[in-house]
C-alpha cells in the first residue's frame, strides 16, 4: 500500500465547494447534501423554539458543555462547543500553529482550506483507490505536527478502525479526527470520542447530519483541557447561540442517543438497498465500499455529464472532482428511503443511457 | 482638554467581564445589562420561530445581507453579517494586522481583548471625566492605523458628533466605529452608517440590544468592500445561523425600523427620569450627560458597596471598574420603565444610607 504525499500552497479543486451550492434553491431531490432527511423532528424544533424565550439573555453554554461531556464520559474541560464543525477547523487552523499540517485526502475539504487561509502550508497525503480508500499509517510523515483525517471519512464512507488512526499518535503531534458522520455508524463503531489514553487526539463532533441543524451551527471539539483552553480562547466571546446550546443538550440525552441509533440502523439499511442498486449498473464501475457513513461514494465513466443529466430527470449528486486525490469520474450520493432511492435508481438508468 | 495615551501589553481590569454574569441566575432585576427590556417582540420571534423550519439546510446569508444593505443604502459588499459583534472584533483583529492600534476608552472591552488575543499590542487613549468623556481628535496618535471608538460610548453614553470623529480619518487608517447602540438614538443622530466618504471607516452595529437578540449572535459590518473581504475571507464557513439571518432581513423592514424609533424615543424620556432621579441624590457625584444611549453612567463614592447593597434588595447594576479609564466609584445604570427606574431609585435612596 502506497500513498502519495504531496505538500502544496494551492490546488486544483475548489475547497470551498460544497453540496449545498449544488441543490439550493433548485427544487430537486437532494442526494447532494448528507443531511439526513426529515430533520431535524419534532420534538427537537420544539425544544429548540422553547428557548427563544431566553433570547434577550447572552448565551450561557455550560450547562450544554456539561451535556455533551457527560453523553461522553469526559469532564467539561475536556469539551468545546463551537458554531459547527467549520469554527473548530478554523480555531485549530488559527490556534495551534502547526508547522507540518498534513490533511489526509480525500476528504471534507474545509479542514484544510482552513489551515491555508490561517497562513499555513498544508501537506497532502492522497489515499488510493486501489487501496480502498483505505489509510496506511506509514504514509504519514513522521514529522507532521498536525494531521487530519476523517472517520468515517467524507466523501469515501471509510471507517477506519480505531487501531489504525490511533497508531498515528505521537508526541507534539495533533491528531484531529473529523467524526461528524460518527453518529450516523451503528454503535458509533470505530469512535475515538470520549477517548483520553490518546496523546494529542482532538474528535470533532457534528449534530448537523444526523439531526438537520445545518442552519443552527452547532458542533464540538472534545480533547485534552490545555487544547481546548487553547481553542476557546480563540473564539469570539458567546460564539454559540442560546437555541443552538438548547439543541446540544437536548441531543444528549439518552432518548435522543438511542434514535440516533435507530437512524444508524435504518441508514445501513436503505444504503444496502442503494448500493445493490448502483452495483447493478455496468456503469458505474466502482461503489466504494464497505460504505460505513450515510453517503456512497461511486466512480462512474463521465460522471459530470451524468450528474447534469440527473439535474434535469430532478436529482441532485454531489460532484466528486473538487476532492483532492478524486477526478471528473466520481460522484457521491446520500444515502435515502427506499422509495428516493428507487426513485433515484431509475433516474440513474436513463441518465446512464445519455 | 487632555486625554491620556498609553501604549499596553496588559493591564488591571478584567476585560472579559460582562454585565450578563452579574445578572445570570441571580434573579435579581436586571440593570446590568443594556438589553431592552420585553424582547424581543413576539413578532419578531414568530419570525425566528418560522425560520425553524429550514434548519436542516445550511444558511444562505445573501437575503439577509441584501437587505442590511438596503436598510443603509448600500450595495451588499459593503455589509458582512456576524455572528454577533463579538465576532467582528476578532476578525478584525485577526484580519486587519494592526500594527499600531488604538483603543478610545472607557468603552466596551471586547475590541481590546480581542486585538490582545490576537496578539497586538494596543494603546490606549483616555477620555476624561473633566472633559465629559468627549472626544478630543488631537490625543489619537498620528500613527495609530487602526482606532476603535464607541458611538454613542458604552459606558459612557456620550454621543461624539460625526464631524468629530470623521476628523480621525486619515489614509491608511482604520476608523473602527462600534454603533452598537446607535438604533437606541432617536434618529440615529450622527450615525456614519451607510457613509461612503469617509476612508478606512469600519462600522459596526448590534441587533442585540434594540431587538433583544443576545441569544441569538447577529449583527454587522459595513465597510468598504476590500475591507469585507478581508474580513469575510476570515470568517469560518456558514459563520451565522438561519434564524439569525431571519432576525437580521426583519429588522431591516420598515415597520421594524419605525418601531426601533418608537422605542428609542421612549428611551430618552425614560433616562430623562432615571437621570433626574439620579440627580436628586447628593451622593451621586457625577451623572455623565448628556446620556444619549440605553444607560447611564455614574460616579458614587464607594460604589462597590452600593453595588453589594443594592444586589441584597433586589438589583443588578453594572460594575464600573473593569473599564479602563473608570474606577471604583462607577457604576453603569440600564435605562428601564418608570415604574422599574421608581423602585430602583428607593432601593438605592436605602443602599446610599449604608
Amino acid at each position: 500500500m502506497a500513498a502519495m504525499h504531496t505538500p502544496t500552497d494551492a490546488d486544483g479543486p475548489d475547497l470551498r465547494h460544497h453540496g449545498d451550492a449544488e441543490v439550493r434553491g433548485s427544487g430537486l431531490t437532494d442526494l447532494a447534501v448528507n443531511v439526513r432527511a426529515g430533520t431535524p423532528p419534532d420534538w427537537l424544533k420544539a425544544r429548540i423554539a422553547a428557548s427563544l424565550d431566553s433570547l434577550a439573555a447572552y448565551p450561557d453554554g455550560r450547562t450544554a458543555r456539561a451535556a455533551v461531556a457527560k453523553r461522553h464520559g469526559l469532564p467539561p474541560e475536556r469539551v468545546l462547543l463551537t458554531a459547527g464543525a467549520a469554527e473548530a477547523f478554523v480555531l485549530l487552523a488559527r490556534a495551534l500553529k502547526p508547522r507540518n499540517a498534513v490533511v489526509v485526502h480525500p476528504q471534507f475539504t474545509e479542514p484544510e482550506a482552513a489551515l491555508r487561509d490561517a497562513g499555513h502550508r498544508v501537506g497532502r497525503v492522497l489515499l488510493r483507490e486501489e487501496d480502498g480508500f483505505r489509510l496506511d499509517p506509514a504514509a504519514i510523515p513522521e514529522d507532521a505536527d498536525l494531521v487530519v483525517i476523517g472517520n468515517p471519512t467524507n466523501p469515501t464512507s471509510v471507517l477506519h478502525p480505531t487501531t489504525v488512526i490511533t497508531q498515528l499518535a505521537r508526541p507534539g503531534r495533533a491528531l484531529v479526527v473529523d467524526e461528524a458522520f460518527m453518529d450516523a455508524v451503528p454503535g458509533e463503531r470505530e469512535a475515538l470520542a470520549g477517548r483520553t489514553d490518546v496523546p494529542g487526539l482532538v474528535v470533532l463532533r457534528s449534530l448537523t447530519k444526523t439531526w438537520g441543524l445545518a442552519g443552527l451551527r452547532v458542533g464540538y471539539v472534545l480533547a485534552d483541557p490545555e487544547t481546548i483552553g487553547t481553542l476557546e480562547r480563540a473564539q469570539p466571546l458567546w460564539p454559540v447561540s442560546s437555541p443552538a446550546l438548547a439543541a446540544a443538550e437536548a441531543c444528549c440525552e439518552p432518548t435522543a442517543l438511542a434514535e440516533a441509533e435507530q437512524a444508524a440502523q435504518r441508514i445501513a439499511a436503505d444504503r444496502a438497498h442503494l448500493v445493490a442498486g448502483l452495483t447493478a449498473f455496468d456503469e458505474v464501475r466502482h461503489v466504494v465500499g464497505p460504505a460505513e457513513g450515510p453517503f456512497v461514494l461511486v466512480r462512474i465513466p463521465d460522471a459530470d455529464r451524468v450528474r447534469e443529466r440527473l439535474r434535469e430527470l430532478g436529482f441532485a449528486a454531489r460532484r466528486g472532482d473538487t476532492f483532492p486525490g478524486l477526478g471528473p469520474d466520481w460522484l457521491r450520493l446520500a444515502v435515502r428511503d427506499r422509495a428516493t432511492t428507487d426513485a433515484f435508481l431509475l433516474a440513474l438508468g436513463e441518465a446512464l443511457q445519455g
